[in-house]
């Protein structure tokens, strides 16, 4: 656990602010300095794939699942797009949320053309929404692509992104995707480590990657390296693909335990799942991430939800 | 039928314009919370096409065809580029307004060229509009293509149009149409509801969508995932080419009561038929979308005007 | 012969502009609601080929020869490129002046690349000719290339000119020619009445479109489905290549008398002429067009100058 | 001769702004009319290969050698980027500056992509200096060139600059360069013509051409069209690659007294000399230029000097 | 040694900030007028390579690492990311810092798709920096490609850079790679003289360039064209890939005392050596571009400390 005054605010957040990064910082890891972000940017990402069909629960189709899931289960931070938060903010207004600022759709694949997402909003659109205080809005989320032919534009955009939210005593979160015709392996640890080092040039509070994969020996070792790269930005890991609930902890526990990561980012593992056992996921995954649970304490966590 | 309590404003409407945003919202619907929009865009989209040739009324060579019957029928709101509202609105100052920020000539094929269509005014010019008062706006629309190659610059300017619009009390409503060399089945189910997805995310009010085609079995059942996908965002159908009258109506009443829609965007069913018959066509669609009539009861209001 | 009262001023002209625009379009149409452009933006357009070489007078080597016919002929407006107007213009400061906003040169041909053509300078820098009334600024102009490639840049920038245009109380004239490697005949009837419907759905007061060609029958016919396309923007034709004078002053009663459009924009038909000639042929024109002379009257009013 | 008070200021210089352009004018062309521009912008668009090499002084290896020679020498102005002066001009206040305000290098070939050069500094960057009046900036330059698929940018860039140096009552030089895949034959003498009524149409006050060359007869005499397509505009010609002084001087005495041209714009034969001789060159070209010497008047000053 | 009074002022630095500019010149050159910068802006531009793997000290995997060395080192600045700044800044106030204001990775090959790196931050956004003063920041720099397709934004960039470090009294660094597919040999000796030269028409203070090679030779001969070339601007070498110290240490040496050079900018030389030999090697490097002591006396220095 960490204290409020342990808390090292990046200085491009203003005095008259510190307060208030602290306390998000403070709430969003729940005092432990580790996230657990329920990631919601799929309805663009991927479209409707990860809502419907085989294997996932009637209740994802509606986006409003994600809401439920978020004002119930114990999270960090809802990451998702301004525009959803603005249609169900009112009836979820004590869900923390983090604006997901540029997002794309995956139609276009990197054979045929390298990846470009861009800014949805300015700084200045989304004042409106910090102003008007509806809803908490504890920070904001940006993916890059190293190695697309379109990173001068993105990387440009990110750091602008850290810093104006900085300026506002916001977390800033980047998503780290080494992508595009130039990169042949995306989860080569090497290259994860410098993705998530360059989360940390960015001047990112946390960076997301996806883990590491390895031909052989234990992937969370693998994370050591990104981990060390990243420096004070703090690593977190993308939840990826539907995975079995006992798999799925015990790959977080050993990302943070092993790979000293500081939490993940999870999303289609828990909204494909019904509303109950959805929440009870998360759960689970908050007691390992914020309360250092063993993976068997969280599975019960799980089962008796 | 709804009422003005029960429409659900969102957070990016501002307090003092929540009235008129929950006005324009009733009013376009008439109450039922679906919306008849009348879409007269195509002299851009489709250049002359659809306003001369066999089978089209000698008199949708006129664009002021178009105004007389927005003009004479019962609609929610019409829809067209601001230049044409400018030569004309001042001798129809009584119809509904959408303006369609965006358009482009469907000249360039998608093999030539992925599609790509910006805003054509800023909202500081379309604010002159609003000020004087001369017509009454009630909207904006914009036409996204996901699966384009140049998607993000749309998904920019969409997501903009819709916080700024609701900045000002509108309504805003986004064309949402997969397109480009990645997209091989524009009206897949699953990729419609994506797009309709999508609509959610940037926050619009309507999402206007190509109905899904399916191989067998009823397409209206096929827009179910769509209106799923869209949560409060509404899903509407375009109306598409010309097609028999009854056929017409029988369709648009399964999309609303099967498929569960709000609503159609119809255009050259309407505008390339005789005034006092485009009149007729509109009652009808009128009478399905807010007044909850059937398919033979619409028919007669048809052939009755 | 129209009265002031009952000219339509667009809605976004300004209550405080609406006499200035009305008293421009009475006098570039000397009332008769017909406009007669001489068009001399070709030193850009075509850079030096249409004003030195066999055929064409040695007068019109000069730039100053456009000036000479403006300041002596009975025209609409002239039309050219601001900089030429800030050299001659003290000289003469009563010729009333269309600044032709974009212009690009013919090197580049459609094989190589679609065309594209940006404005030249903002309306801020317009304003200060128009604040300081050195010369009698009427109107702008613009071309767009529907079926370019970069027409989603073009058809932008045209909607904001015809906004800014009618703002200050301008003219505002599209020149709309369809052009592009998707553009297999430019000149085609049907394409050129969408060209026109472009130029109504963008707000222009007057639409510049080439001459439909017909493989048979009377090309004049062909242009009506144009100016039915256009409505109340009203369609002149382009001039085009050197003629003999009857055929041109022909072909110009037809389109009007036939083809039912709203006067011409000529250049080189008129400037490739020695000045006495040239303003001889200028004032013919001028009598077709502001005056519904006959081709045998205005061929004499060429032949007696 | 010219006297002030035949100087034609353009429209686009402010009332407050006319004496200080009269001024300029009649400074940088020494009362004649005609410009005697010494070009140094070659170390960005020609790298070292002009300054160090066989053949070449030197001297000229140090930049500071272009400054010595513009500041012992006559000239009419010299031209140069912002950053040489800002580092130079402190110990060479009383050159005559025209700001070079954008270059490119030569590295990449029109085979390999069309050339696009872009403004260096903004207009608000350049007023710096003249409010600081550290030194005396007289005007402005830039490169255009037509034919390159990049031409609209530069020509909207040249346009604006041209109204803002006039603005600011300085000269607005434009260097006008045919140059592209679509340009067979950058000094044919019509495509040379056009270039320079393009210039005038920016409204450029000179217009620097590359001397048009011939296959037979004398290529004074091709520069006619240019001269005449300019009006207004002055054209200079480039001096071009070295060449023996006498030849060099008999071809600028012919450009101006045959061609008609209005001076000279000449770098490489200046500067690639040692300082005395150099400047003894320069000596001789405003002989021929200011003073209208002969050629043999012009070869003894440089032999004097 | 250079006095204070010896120091030339740039014309765009204002008289308010000029005793600020020649105090950071100063101070980062220790009064030698040759700069020992740290580079530390690898974590972006070669991602992880240079911080991890054989050969690495394992110190260096942690940004944290850079900030430690150049806390205790002497150095005349450490130039990297705002980011990192922002995050360790507030544990190392007492660092030189020049800000790394442009930067891209390495996966994207020259073969593939010509460089193009834009700048991260506004100088806007860098004033709050510069305001609130929580740490030094002397500096900013920029990397140009002259040579790339997209040379001409690049070029843009970095001449606004330079002026707008110098109007807050900051040193302006430009490193200037020639690359691109048109470029065959980077370190040809005339071609880092031309970008050398380009350097100082940017007006950059210190310009870093890569060492030529030379087929036969001392290349350090080689680099006296590139100090002629960029006059004023202070030319200082890349340290390059890892080399043995006393072969690093003598190749500098000739750098400054053969070829004429004004210091170095050495990055993975330093970093990938655990903490007190990189202090130690700093030392030995700053000894001599700052005291001019011999190669024997600096390694002495390194192998002392």
């Amino acid at each position: 656990m960490i204290s409020l005054d342990e808390i090292k605010v990046p200085l491009d957040v203003p005095q008259s602010k510190r307060d208030n990064y602290k306390r998000i910082f403070f709430e969003i890891t729940q005092g432990s300095g580790r996230l657990m972000l329920m990631a919601g940017d799929q309805k663009v990402e991927h479209l409707n794939d990860d809502f419907y069909g085989p294997g996932i629960s009637p209740e994802d189709a509606d986006p409003e699942h994600l809401f439920k899931i978020a004002s119930k289960a114990r999270i960090g931070a809802f990451a998702t797009q301004l525009g959803l938060i603005a249609r169900y903010g009112m009836d979820y207004p004590h869900i923390r949320y983090v604006v997901k600022l540029n997002s794309k759709t995956h139609l276009v694949k990197t054979a045929q053309r390298d990846p470009l997402s861009l800014l949805w909003l300015s700084f200045e659109q989304l004042d409106y929404f910090l102003e008007t205080k509806s809803v908490p809005i504890v920070g904001v989320g940006y993916t890059i692509y190293p190695g697309s032919e379109f990173e001068a534009q993105m990387l440009r955009e990110a750091a602008q992104l850290v810093f104006e939210a900085h300026q506002r005593g916001l977390i800033a979160i980047i998503w780290a995707y080494p992508r595009g015709k130039a990169v042949s392996n995306e989860t080569d640890p090497h290259l994860v480590a410098g993705a998530a080092g360059l989360g940390a040039c960015l001047g990112a509070d946390f960076v997301k990657v996806n883990p590491p994969s390895v031909k052989e020996g234990d992937p969370n070792l693998a994370l050591k390296e990104a981990v060390a790269a990243a420096g004070r930005t703090r690593v977190i890991c993308a939840g990826g693909k539907e995975t079995a609930v006992k798999d799925f902890l015990s790959r977080l526990h050993g990302q943070i335990h092993i790979g000293g990561t500081y939490g993940n980012a999870t999303g289609r593992n828990i909204h494909q799942k019904p509303l109950s056992e959805a929440v009870a996921f998360c759960n689970a995954i908050a007691a390992i991430t914020f309360d250092g649970v063993s993976v068997e304490e969280a599975f019960a966590i799980y089962k008796e939800s």
